[in-house]
């Protein structure tokens, strides 16, 4: 009687969002200080003193017709054109705001530029593991999804088996760094490599194939830098949120940058336009637009994050755990002592502590720790993690 | 290299957007005050007290990561709540809110119900002259578009045109009541003859049609009721927004509603979050949720439309212009007085008017004027408006 697939989609239970459940339930039980939740990505230091500051002033000082009016479907000028200097300052590149669309938050950026990409019979690769969403959204969008998994242990971009996983049909590759779900960094060198392997390809079969590059995490990186793939490589869209660098991630505001240096760049822009207005986005919400105009390059405290990372790596190392190199995002990517993600998870249950089995992201001998929580989860928590890891080595010496 | 389909959509010049774009030039050249733009449905009142009292309010009272945080993807409970009360209480049916999907706008709700509805083969039915992003939204959800002319000179409905045009494929039929272009209302009893042909349909095929009621003009009533199409059917959603009685265009906050009558409304109700998902909408914007949980029920000051309406509609008559019943939004349908809307918006233009031919929404002989402007310019227009009546009088008598 209708989609069937939308139905699915739907109805389908996140595993993600039945372990937050789980856990509010719990907390209701036991107290919430008894619960150690690393379940959900939601930011957990709050939106830095000039949002709402500048919200004010423009409350105090803006007509609210054209505050709270239409901008054009781009996005008001001046908030394209903040983007357009944060950016370019931070990358080295020039980026000119007439390739920045305001977007309703990275997940419209990312159905934007696919809708834009996708022809009938193209191919995206996505890396695993990956945000179970990039799936879905490029499914809708048309596309066949090839999975190539990342290097063991590092999660790194295995280039060699992207090279032959391309086809004629590749029409793009989906970059996710800082990586959620594994908090890894992608180092200039790799992306250097994956250039190369695009340009020949580009040179063999006349046609490009597009990064989409998603950068959400761009800003919460602990020590090392991120490289920008739109200096590395020509043909590529960038798409983030101001979700986790200002701590917005209900107010649904983001972006899409288009690399001057990509094909036809004007064209795809005007592309990307059209399939966000088939999609239904009318433009980002304008209140957010102002307020980025003058924020666009501000952070909440992100040293907050840094040190949870901290507490958190040294415990667990400590411990005896192994984990994927922990250099951005707030993401741990910890490995199950056994290789069993799901049943680790289930067992940690029983000690309060609620983690996502990575199954869902495409790795079921991982699991993933989100450490955007308070100081006092994470050592009320490192016990427990202590008692599982003595558990598990008392078996391995039984068995 | 990328959608063509994406690339015609984006670089399409809206004709409503040109005329505006030459508006803003020509009030550049030769004062604001001497350009009469009737081109945008932008609502000209600001948006009431009580919107900016309950942002502050909420910056004062509520915990940052709270209020910018997600929200559940169906909307923040309250925002459900208030909207299920609102409707249930201005329409006499029982809505609970758990079928109250909040949308980033209107926009947003027709795209996810239409994603959630359609089918492959599916068609869907719309009435013209018709709001031209229906066809955009249709098509992307995969339909084939069925359109229906209403009848002449009233713009109502033609029930025997619309029984005729059923198909076994027939999905869904577009209502949107009071209309744009039109401004016309839907009488109950027009509704409850389509509503009857659809029972009939029902019980021939096994399968319902749907009936898509987009409603944001629906507070703007000229005294008329503004009858409820799911009070009168069941199988019907309603997609709405606060853009137009809020004057919150740019924030992109509205909702559907799966009538509890629907269907398997549980199920559709899943369907549209599936969709909603897919097209990449993660959440309401956050902020105006809270805000809609304390003003669903309020409105900006609709009386400055009224008297617009009144002195427009007094103005055009005593001229000699006739013109669709005037009974809702803040449009005025004009009869281009020799049957050429085109041509009679370029001499418009000459005489500093500008408004929109019917084409663009498939009346070919008539013009949009929308008055949601400043009262100085409707008092302004009316002289040129008699002066190209004269023009057109004259030239009768010498043909």
């Amino acid at each position: 009687m209708f989609s069937e697939k939308m139905l699915a989609l739907g109805k389908e239970s996140s595993v993600i969002r039945e372990i937050f459940e789980y856990g509010r339930k719990r907390k209701a039980e036991i107290g919430a200080d008894r619960v150690f939740d690393f379940s959900l990505g939601n930011p957990s230091i709050p939106a830095p003193p000039s949002v709402e500051r500048e919200i004010r002033r423009l409350l105090d000082t803006r007509e609210p017709t054209l505050l709270h009016g239409y901008t054009s479907a781009a996005g008001a000028p001046e908030a394209r054109e903040a983007v357009a200097r944060a950016y370019s300052a931070a990358s080295g590149l020039e980026i000119p705001s007439s390739l920045v669309y305001m977007a309703c938050g990275a997940a419209a950026a990312l159905t934007s530029v696919l809708g834009a990409l996708i022809c009938p019979g193209d191919e995206v690769i996505l890396l695993s593991p990956f945000f179970p969403e990039y799936r879905v959204f490029a499914e809708k969008a048309g596309a066949a999804v090839v999975v190539v998994p990342t290097a063991a242990e590092t999660f790194l971009p295995d280039v060699g088996a992207i090279g032959r996983a391309l086809t004629d049909r590749t029409k793009a590759i989906l970059l996710n760094s800082p990586n959620n779900p594994t908090g890894v960094i992608y180092p200039e060198g790799v992306l250097r490599e994956l250039a190369a392997l695009l340009e020949e390809k580009k040179r063999e079969t006349g046609r490009p194939v597009f990064l989409i590059s998603d950068e959400p995490y761009r800003k919460l990186a602990y020590g090392k830098t991120v490289p920008f793939p739109a200096a590395l490589y020509p043909d590529t869209v960038v798409c983030s949120s101001f979700s986790k660098s200002l701590s917005l991630p209900g107010e649904r505001i983001g972006y899409v940058i288009v690399s001057p240096a990509c094909a036809a760049s004007r064209d795809l822009f005007a592309a990307v336009c059209g399939a966000a207005r088939s999609l239904g986005y009318v433009c980002a919400p304008s209140l957010m637009q102002y307020v980025i105009a003058s924020c666009a390059d501000g952070s909440a405290d992100l040293a907050v994050y840094a040190e949870n990372r901290r507490l958190l790596t040294e415990g667990l190392s400590r411990i005896g755990y192994s984990f994927a190199p922990p250099d951005g995002a707030f993401y741990l990517f910890l490995k199950a002592p056994d290789g069993d993600a799901a049943a680790f998870c289930e067992r940690a249950k029983k000690k309060e502590l609620l983690l996502v089995p990575g199954n869902s992201f495409g790795s079921p001998d991982y699991v993933r720790i989100a450490y955007c929580v308070k100081k006092e989860t994470i050592l009320g928590a490192l016990p427990a993690f202590e008692a599982l890891f003595a558990e598990y080595e008392t078996e391995k010496r039984h068995d």
